[in-house]
């Protein structure tokens, strides 16, 4: 699978402010970049940081009046098709140390206010079999659209609302999947198929020594699904956090799926 | 049904408070006080006000140091059972303007959060059938108990913990009622059957022309509560609202079935 | 003062909604309709019924596909000029009845939480010089404006916020007055210099036997002031309450001030 | 400064639930452990894992019935003071990477609601100073004592309240640095001068290159602390965390100065 990406930011800025923007697609074993660029316009200097857990790379501009950033990508992705149903449960015990912020509730994913609720209603379940059960609910059960309080709603309400976007079906899951004790994160993502096209949230779940997207919208199969960032909930994947105010002029994501490449050209030539 | 009632309650008061006590049985045309009394050991004088809709009475006292409060009282309830089921629905644009105001969203009965929700999940039932199936679906999913944030949870977290005690029973109740347009209030009341002893809370719902009482917890039927104060939620029927900080050192709440007093006996005999 | 008013309200239904629409202009003692029309276009009957405390109208409507409603009076406003600094206070325990659900914590206005912070701060003041106090901690204190959570914040996030539009000062300003014991509630309003024009929030104290109008933005004086709608918080109040979803299409407000008419003038003369 | 410390917890456990302990003292470059002890009793293997940031340890064990735990160290403090006052600021642009996740708001640190009001308030001041300036605000501002949400109350809360026990003080520092551009963490600690005793909580600033640490409750000073673990907010720096319930039956925490050791006697005299 390759894609292209294309986002086009226009911010303006009452006061000066520190922006960190993170909208790079991720340099990873399963997703490779042939082609990138960031341009800011800004008169001042602009710096990079490796994102949360070494994945993907955030950077610090400053928002003066306006920024406008665009950036664009040919990304692509290997990512071999796991069959989530047969891998087995890890003990929580038996986790590695990194997993272990992933199983805390935090802002956005309230899981010790569902922890009551999800051991009754997925009992009996572990494992691969239990993260898919857990998705095919959110999906069943979310209806998506934006909701009067978005930006702002957590798991909790979003269990209750049954109502949200990207980031509340990421949340919802991600939530759940830490209340029955399976580490899990919320990524960052572009994808093709996000309708309308906007930056995309999911959730990874870590069964069996490793981390598994699972976009429990439905719109995005894993292998279409290119990382920018990964982090705890939503506020650690913003592709934008403003340390001040500013004002939403333009914004604009494409994500389009492009021929594979020719590659292997005829040899015998 | 005779009931006896008695209340005991003591606080510390760090620095001088006003109190809102509100733990008298309310005289109504459905329960009758044969006897009451509150003595608050005050060197304060002790005003009485009216409740809310015009039911039961609130009394302000002064903490100072120390308020002790005892209340006995034996009601006598004579509250004709009504079929819920057969009662129809009345639409929105037909109820008195005095209940539209239990028809909103209030801090622990966020109504408009499980609208959504409870649209989809009751579709096709109105009137007292659906009053009946969204308290037999709070009976069915919550568990009894208290949960870490007593004292604070609303309607939306305790839909999605699905445990709570009493209070938590009625908010939530309420905020299906409201959010199937069914106008619905919090009531403090008295019950012989609650477990530990306490003061109790259940909902009541507008239905064909009424108020209906309903204890989604099950301890007790309609014809063994004794109604104390009325409300949007538990904001308003709280036994004692404190405009300052107190510490509680003993309270104490005992309801009993007395025996059907002989009346009518012949004194001839 | 004469004011004129005009509303135009144009919102889409996705499904059929039930909707209590609550903009005209209450007929009370101190302000008088010259005129007055509301006009919705809708398949359905529209029914009125008396606001809360008996103050204005609301009126049922119901929103399929669309709709659309056009409000427009002409008020005359005679409201005596009040010196709130003399006004003493009034203890709680001499409050009349019907204040005292003013003095509790609502949804929107959690006075509760700010009540240690209140008493230390503003302590010594009492009655209409307290009032003043507080109004003025609120506009000195507050930045106008919009932020993220418009719609949804409480007094709590806006006492941490310092920002926020005419509800959430009428909102800290009711919050402030419950917490020092004062009864307060929210009122909605027309006045002249809101901008940009839209619906207006102001508080209403309880001093000296009387609801007193404050404006805490400082947008209107008392004697500018038409009030629609009081009740404990935005909840009450609202212009409009959906009981499902829609989207907004157009909304405006105008309020103009009118000359004084000729009354009584002779034109044989 | 020479330690003891003495940990006792007991508590019951209605279903089986997994528990992650976190009170171990942490062996790092200026905190030695000379002697240690965990002792839980328990039919279950314990596992050990690393805490955040390499910080610590957390040890996984299963709460059955009853779990009780007995921990027991005696820890030499070798932390030289630091003049916080004259420490530069460092731009956000210039932090490392892994100070970031520090900067963003959290459950319980609600930086962004904080954000407006603290840069009005803060105004010119930056890195050490302003540090020390947040820190004795928030001292000066609270009062030390019980809410009745604690456990569940954040820095937006407590700065409204005004009130709080150590963790408030902790989160509401940690949420002030961050608005102010500053990494803040959270700790959880041992010292000798918290009174009551128990677990204390205490903020870390990044100030000049380093972690700082800043007790805002002004019961231990830095050379005093303990660490136990570090992370963003009471979630992660919780001394147990359960994945279920459980019911406390006793809990102590005692910590002692202790004589300096003599070391490098002369053995020869």
């Amino acid at each position: 699978m390759r894609l292209s990406i294309e986002v086009h930011l226009d911010y303006a800025f009452p006061e000066p402010a520190d922006v960190l923007l993170q909208v790079e697609a991720a340099a990873l074993a399963d997703q490779w970049l042939e082609e990138q660029a960031l341009t800011i316009r800004s008169d001042h200097p602009i710096r990079a940081v490796t994102g949360e857990e070494g994945i993907g790379q955030r950077c610090w501009a400053r928002g003066e009046h306006r920024l406008i950033a665009d950036y664009r990508a040919v990304v692509r992705i290997a990512r071999p098709a796991v069959d989530l149903a047969v891998l087995p449960a890890t003990p929580v015990a038996q986790l590695p140390p990194s997993t272990i912020p992933y199983l805390m509730p935090s802002r956005y994913c309230e899981s010790d206010r569902l922890e009551h609720w999800a051991r009754r209603r997925f009992a009996g379940l572990s494992g691969g079999a239990l993260a898919l059960a857990l998705a095919a609910w959110v999906e069943a059960h979310l209806d998506y659209g934006w909701t009067d309080g978005s930006g702002r709603t957590g798991a909790l309400e979003t269990f209750a609302q049954r109502r949200g976007v990207c980031r509340d079906y990421a949340h919802l899951l991600v939530a759940l999947a830490r209340a029955m004790e399976i580490p899990a994160r919320c990524v960052a993502a572009y994808a093709p198929g996000v309708d309308p096209p906007d930056f995309h949230a999911v959730a990874e779940l870590w069964l069996d020594g490793a981390w598994h997207l699972i976009d429990a919208t439905g719109m995005a199969r894993a292998d279409e699904l290119v990382r920018v960032a990964v982090g705890r909930d939503a506020t650690d994947i913003a592709f934008m956090t403003i340390f001040g105010t500013a004002t939403l002029l333009a914004q604009r994501v494409a994500v389009m799926r492009l021929p594979e490449q020719e590659r292997d050209v005829d040899p015998a030539r």
